[in-house]
């Protein structure tokens, strides 16, 4: 697949801080930047971390083609001609950490580290939270999905209200992290390999002279993948009888029809109705498939009102995360070279929960060994020895410092691995499948008090006492400047 | 810029209802959609039209590739061989109808019309909504922006929590046409010559021993440019004087500083402040730029408030919709051959609202001969002889038929302009920047009343009495049935 050169996919800011740099003669300076969302989104307990695939692709073909440096040529700023030459040779060679896809990820918790020059840094940071929070939103909407929906199939049919072409694909690859089995959308099949399902629309039933003819027709076409949608005109008056009698005709052929669609009006009501016919008749095998405008409380919902629905088409809700249509995930320096060594830095901030955490750190899932459930994620500095030693750990909450947890035994699992390191990927992406497979093991991790979907358990998140104490050192530092 | 291949940027029931109409034999029969949509987004009096250059693009280039075919080939449907021929000869040949980009337009009026073979109309429905819903609803929160501060300059900082990567430049330009006057995002300046704004980040300022030579470097680097991000450590204790010695610094050189930007706090006060400190040490001149998760009723909340802002930097809120993130429009059969003559044809739904509008349409916007205004928009049959004519018109609400208006001496101008003429492309796509004038003309047709934020006066969209038989007669005939 062609792709477009996504080099200028960032903030003019960042061009303007690069050449600032260059002017200056620190481009080559090394900085340490972290990526990291402050709000769980939809008061879920959890987030489910994607984008990486997406950000690999991107780094392995940063360049300034001409094109690019045409246009940065024609800019009011008329950066100097030797800028131009800095930018021709330009490629990514920093160091990347990152959470693996498919992993649940929580609030301060660093999911992408950057080390790399601060030239590097800067260009690439509007993509990386552009992929990383559009991303991590949809995989953890559809994982709010798979929460009330386990046993169901589930349907991306979002496309035609995604937020354009891009959003449809990467959306429709982040619900199938998360548990969907399928996508409408064909460039997603094509692309990343996700099974891809479709019936038919109302037009194939308005476009004949009779519903029956429409999925006689249908039928005719495509004997073996028969899923008719009945509720172009009357669902339980025309459509599901007509069904049925498609279904009789397929049956004499020796095949069976699979499903219905109901798109319209008391879903709960219609299915059970639909089910009732459809066994009378003697197709307790054919499947219901339920979709307009649903979300996981719509969904919850039915299914406590008896509806009877084997699969769910979730289009808007899902691949808009109509709710909470962005994560505000941010990219901040931790570090940077002064004088030859990296210095741990802070950005104080009148509202206290943004200011930053400062120092380049490392992040634990810290499971107990007795149970195997995940206790907290626990951030720290490098080379923490409580952690390298696997002593008792007190767990403090920063906010809360009455709340104090002690874990004894448990296994410390790195949440960041090496994706690039001097420029070079070192990481294996995982095949899609794997990675679905992997984010199934995750939430085994977990109580289910952490994962329901309304008021859910907060997770623990600490900080090591080192960090906290670079932090208030840091604080008081500028404030008495 | 090389693109993507978008010709399967579709959902697979296309491809399913393409597949059985060519096993039928009917995929030459002609068919005619409508794209329009229901309801009005954010409570907004209108909405602005905006999708119609994408559009061209993706049909001017829609083709399957053997990347495609062959994926197509490995579906579990295990279409016929014969019918990728078919695909391997595909090309748009049909006509399109469409409102020119920019344009307010209301619902229930059609605003693309297709009329192509059903095999080609089938295809492209995804992609249209697709462009066209999150296009033209990233125009309407724009100009919702715009009424709220017609006098300021205006930002488009969204790329970092837009929806991936087209919706960051999609959205920058539905922007740009309703009224915003520059975008951070550098793909977008590239690809569509809008003007493009940056400043600096925080990172910017923690790189520095301290925020006073982080500002003198910035503004040697760039001295004709330089606008100073001033809340990294305390706005007005530290930012604001140090923007201030620079500023002289720049004026000793006969330079000018551009401006300030405040990016937390309360912006109301903080704004108010910081002018009098920027007048008081003599520059009047140098701007405030205000930023951080602004929307159209934040921003008229400051102004309220007295804020002394100049510029504002629009991000989050805008480039996902955040309030309302898709726009419902739908793409709906309204006529179909049959037995070599076209015939009007209908979608019966229990929700009243969703019974679609039958037949082909030509959609008129009734103005005013006396003061100019826009009174109406006028859905009706083609060859319309009360519109050819000149005739007075009746204007009646279908839901409120009480509520009639007549209207003696009007231009009807046609809504619908030809984009494509039997596969031919015979409209000539206007400049990005009389795009945004003719936005600016067609503001001025309406009542002010309908143009508020809240609680706008609807604007008339009536039927035709041909319409409203039209589609009487065919609910009639359904219900027989």
């Amino acid at each position: 697949m062609s792709e477009p050169n996504l080099t200028l996919h960032t903030d003019k800011y960042q061009i303007n801080m690069m050449y600032a740099h260059w002017k200056r003669g620190t481009q080559n300076d090394r900085a340490v930047f972290e990526v990291y969302f402050r709000k769980l989104p939809f008061g879920n307990g959890y987030a489910v971390f994607a984008g990486l695939e997406r950000m690999i692709g991107y780094l392995s073909k940063l360049s300034f083609g001409e094109e690019e440096l045409r246009y940065l040529q024609t800019q009011e700023e008329g950066y100097d001609e030797a800028f131009f030459d800095e930018l021709r040779s330009f490629k990514f060679n920093g160091s990347i950490d990152a959470v693996p896809e498919g992993t649940l990820v929580f609030p301060n918790v660093p999911l992408v580290r950057v080390e790399a020059r601060v030239f590097e840094a800067q260009l690439i940071e509007t993509a990386l939270l552009n992929f990383v929070n559009y991303q991590t939103l949809i995989a953890t909407k559809a994982s709010r999905v798979k929460q009330v929906a386990p046993n169901e199939l589930l349907l991306e049919f979002g496309t035609r209200r995604a937020q354009e072409a891009d959003a449809a694909i990467w959306g429709a690859r982040a619900a199938y992290i998360a548990g969907f089995h399928a996508t409408s959308n064909l460039r997603a099949g094509l692309r990343f390999g996700i099974p891809t399902a479709g019936t038919h629309a109302h037009a194939w039933v308005q476009g004949h002279d009779s519903e029956e003819a429409a999925f006689r027709d249908y039928a005719e076409a495509l004997p073996d993948h028969v899923t008719l949608l009945v509720d172009t005109y009357d669902t339980l008056k025309s459509g599901v009888p007509n069904a049925i009698r498609i279904a009789q005709e397929l049956q004499e052929r020796g095949k069976r029809l699979k499903g219905i669609r109901l798109d319209s009006g008391d879903l709960a009501y219609l299915s059970k109705r639909a089910r009732e016919m459809l066994d009378e008749a003697g197709f307790p095998d054919v499947k219901i498939v339920a979709s307009n405008d649903l979300d996981e409380n719509l969904i919850a919902e039915l299914k406590a009102q008896g509806a009877r629905i084997d699969s769910w088409g979730v289009g808007t809700q899902l691949i808009t995360a109509f709710d909470q249509p962005a994560l505000g995930g941010v990219y901040k320096l931790v570090a940077r070279e002064h004088e030859g060594a990296m210095e741990p830095v802070i950005k104080i901030s009148g509202n206290l929960e943004k200011i930053s955490n400062p120092g380049v750190k490392e992040a634990y899932r810290i499971v107990n060994a007795d149970n195997g459930m995940a206790e907290a994620d626990y951030v720290t500095l490098p080379g923490d020895k409580d952690i390298a030693e696997g002593r008792p750990l007190r767990l403090i909450d920063p906010l809360h410092p009455h709340r104090i947890k002690r874990v004894d035994r448990y296994r410390a699992i790195p949440l960041l691995q090496p994706v690039y390191a001097k420029g070079k990927l070192v990481y294996g992406l995982p095949k899609l499948d794997d990675i679905r497979d992997e984010h199934v093991k995750q939430l085994a991790l977990f109580w289910p008090e952490h994962l329901r979907k309304l008021n859910p358990e907060p997770y623990r998140v600490n900080y090591s006492p080192a960090v906290l104490e670079l932090k208030a050192e840091l604080i008081r530092k500028h404030l008495s400047e």
